[in-house]
């Protein structure tokens, strides 16, 4: 339920404004050198510093990681690797408004349909602020398939109907300034990939891609190779173009996904109070990347 | 690896031009009488029976199911179900070209790579024939889904450039004339669904319906609620258009999304012989239906 | 539920007096050859032939395996691998006595309970003759762990209170002519395991190894190294035995385990007609091997 | 790998003497009001206070719980419950000596071999210490299972030769006195067992408790019903003794197993340094009544 992967196998945990959002990995290798360097720029992408249109809690609540477990001198002992982000800057007051209302286009009203109770605080476990023990966990997952030769690459490549990166921090500033959101799409390349990773019948490659990509909230779709839009393409002109993927499994050549991000619904002209994004894509490219990570060093 | 869902268990076998392919159905509770006749009729469809473009084979070999255990007097016994459909036109002859030469756009090459072995025939494990016993699982699902008042209905929605369903038939017409093929897209509906069901962080309900369709042949997209193209909408606009789906779970209104299968690579105009199909997104309807059935069925 | 392993998946199916018994075996690598001699043999020996004690069904019925999928030419192909076992002896007739009734000490009634439904020819599902697809299965296992110097090795060590082998078949024979039965215990020795098989913490060798052989009808316990007996001595004494196994991984030492198997309760002394066997014990013996070899390949 | 269940799944971590062990419980049910005074007083019996031969480290330090996430006010919230508890009393200068020895009978060795590092202060990750978080997620376990009318209650019957519960702190304050140690045997008791648990083939109840405890540290052995000693007793006899489980399946009467412990092989007689336990058997009791509680739990 909050565990991804079953070899390099990942437990999310932790409400927004609880005491703490956190992390167990287990599977990971003795011996790895864990790049703290990298999981600190990580975490500070993720958090949109610096990102036009990005939430000010973002901004203000640098993301520092407490290792409890599975590391000794910066390296991986083999055993489960727990660690946790406290939520320094929660303020639930400013969520008090919550606690009888259901914001639209949120979990809000499922959760408490579901489970009967819900941790009304900022979204509690809905929150985007999960991502972030994703993140820490995504860097460690890169980290093991740089040591391979695989490297993960997402980037924006639209706005809106903008697809000129140049334009984008423009774009999203004049819906910010609506106080309205808009959404974007990410595109990902996996390069480095040997020929063999997925599965012939339900565990194919871009199976558990699309599984590791649709569990990102805010996310509506995904394609890979020739996509929705090679719909209108005939066979014979589309014969060669795989995504780097034929059968569910690798072929060797880079993989190609897109995936595409919805607006945030809580926004100012909504009606709705409290610290919001006006893209959330722009953060979710780390996202994107640490999610392919772990989805890949599970299937290796 | 060929076995999807972890409640309503169901593993795939089989290889086309082997002895049979068939499944084992786990989880399936005691007491439910199968009901035949949609099975049969499920299994036509598949087949391509009557759909304008389907391959020879799909049309010569009716498939019959024999049912080897978990079954008494047509009712369940709540022990798993295994069953097999021989593969009695198969001939392993037409094929033998394809000993030594990998198909461009199919899974032959990768699976040698994989594997150091493969069988050959008619594309062996990859061959499409395996779905046969997808939508056999997946008709027992639909069933225990429709006891709880859960019905799911795809459609085809577009072939090429064209979404008129009247033209259909004549635009497939024209590219089997030409030896040549043509992607399609597929559109699903699942009405029914009580409020709850999917798990907020990575078992989504979107994440676990893409994992299921993509894992199917030639699928090379997947997206619900407002997909790829809501990324031009503000979310001032798309606010209350969920998809049926809030944070993972679904929230109680119609579940819709769609997915987009590619043109065959096999053509005679490509240069393969063998049988083949013209547009493989009219025989993939009843195979969405059936992974839509397996993934809520094993959620539920 | 009826799957055993994650990495060598084995999904065991059938009703004993059904159309067949049978399993897939998921996981197994492409290019081993099968022994069939071996599977023949194995099969001779549980179905108790030469053995005194053992029931009319037993040494009626070769068990004769048909292969489905998964194998050509004798070679696996990497893909699922399903076999069955037809019950050419099936009497459905001299069970229909046992339609109304439950047998004392066995599963009928909570099978009932459980189900509400239940296959009552001679036992359904909770016949051992399931354990025929285990042995199959256990054969598969056993060829690739030899391939890599691993060899399973169980005996018969104790029938009622003898433990002089010699003797075995003279005491059960006489349990038999009294119209009654005798368990048994069995030990197990799996030689050439390489050190560090198994996990530390819930995945200890010895958990998966009891979990294994606990899943087999009749077992009442399981104890490695100095077992229940050890009790009694102190800790000066029994430091350096460990069964093979440190901390729940092998330590380069030949595992040694024992399990014991109860008598069966249906015998004609209490009254339950129908074929059986003295000692249950007896037949055990490959099937121990079996689960052994399934539990020690999936942890390899 | 450090993941016991699927439905109540428990993730342990943590290492003697790091900064914490912890756990994370996903599966927990939204609207459980955690018994804290519970989870205090069986943490004090694990640790083994007022325990005769429990080592010191387990008196000094009162182990508190610090809950992280998944619960509000007090009260589950269905989302993972992340717990630590702080290792205060953690002296890693006292195993200085260890960081190039390795104990007899203890799995220093195999893990360096296993993984190439390990972490030497006082055991690491293969301490008993890390059955603390077990008897935590196992508390909890209770709490559900005590709501369904089930009680699970162990106690110690056997200190080396001695069954006089009376008599078994003079028998282990005789082996301390000698720097040596003893085994000892614990039984099991779960009533209010409704019919039905438990899976007819691989997964029956006696193979998940048997499973469950074997993973124990220093746990050798497993018997339930007639057990070991009933080998000596024919079916006429015990034909009615089930130990509360028909084929698997629990059958409605009281659940009694049976299981042995070692003594622990780091005793001053073997030359062993440190803080030890006379009986580890003593301390075990709580244990084995959480496992068994994780393992009811995950069935039901």
């Amino acid at each position: 339920m909050n565990t991804f992967g079953e070899h390099w196998s990942f437990t999310s945990f932790g409400e927004s404004h609880g005491v703490a959002i956190g992390g167990v990995l287990d599977g990971v290798p003795a011996g790895l050198r864990i790049d703290f360097a990298l999981i600190r720029s990580e975490l500070e992408r993720r958090s949109g510093k610096g990102v036009v249109g990005a939430s000010a809690r973002a901004k203000n609540e640098p993301d520092e990681v407490e290792w409890l477990s599975g590391v000794m001198d910066g390296v991986t002992l083999g055993t489960p690797i727990a660690f946790i982000i406290r939520n320094k800057d929660a303020r639930p007051e400013d969520y008090e408004w919550m606690k009888n209302t259901y914001r639209v286009g949120h979990a809000d009203k499922v959760y408490e349909q579901k489970y009967g109770i819900r941790d009304w605080r900022g979204g509690g476990r809905a929150s985007a602020r999960e991502t972030a023990a994703r993140v820490v966990a995504g860097c460690m997952a890169k980290q093991e398939l740089a040591q391979k030769g695989i490297a993960i690459k997402a980037a924006l490549v639209q706005v809106g109907a903008e697809t000129d990166p140049d334009k984008f921090a423009d774009v999203i500033a004049a819906y910010q300034k609506e106080g309205d959101s808009i959404g974007g799409i990410v595109e990902c390349r996996v390069s480095g990939l040997p020929v063999g990773v997925g599965e012939p019948i339900f565990d194919k490659l871009q199976a558990h891609l699309a599984f590791a990509i649709m569990s990102i909230n805010a996310c509506k779709g995904f394609e890979y190779g020739t996509g929705f839009g090679g719909v209108t393409q005939p066979g014979s002109a589309v014969n060669a173009i795989s995504g780097g993927i034929a059968g569910g499994i690798s072929d060797g050549t880079e993989v190609l996904f897109r995936c595409v991000f919805k607006p945030t619904p809580s926004t100012p002209k909504a009606g709705v109070k409290g610290r919001h994004d006006a893209c959330v894509a722009t953060r979710a490219v780390p996202v994107v990347e640490a999610m392919t990570a772990l989805a890949i060093v599970n299937l290796i």
